[in-house]
């Protein structure tokens, strides 16, 4: 019936370990020109009926999305 | 200098356990008309020299990617 994509990245202030750890260890390899990286997930959903719409927006805020640390968006 | 994104995703075929673990649970959950995820991953690069596109292919090429099992592409 259709895809939709969620994706979930953590909100501004919080520390994403993994990125941190990626920035300096690129710094350290060489890479001098990255100033930082955010790392965010997407989940493609395939749908099969139409209440599906709905339905992924409740298991992002439900299941997918730490809402304390993390912002998500629907994006169809 | 500009933001440049890399999104990281497994090639079609290749199983990732965390898609198949999710799309399972949630029709356990009762969440029948989802009939599969996808999951991938986005770095976004935030740079400050002119040189930093080719790096970023570079760093997704040789680290963020494996090749075998995956397929990356870069959204500037």
């Amino acid at each position: 019936m259709g895809k939709i994509k969620v994706e979930v990245s953590y909100l501004p202030g919080v520390e994403d370990p993994e990125a941190i750890t990626l920035t300096k260890n690129l710094r350290v390899l060489g890479y001098k020109t990255v100033k930082s990286v955010k790392i965010s997930k997407v989940y493609e959903f395939d749908l099969a009926g139409k209440e599906g719409r709905e339905q992924v927006h409740e298991i992002a805020k439900k299941l997918l999305c730490n809402e304390v640390i993390q912002d998500f968006h629907v994006k169809e």
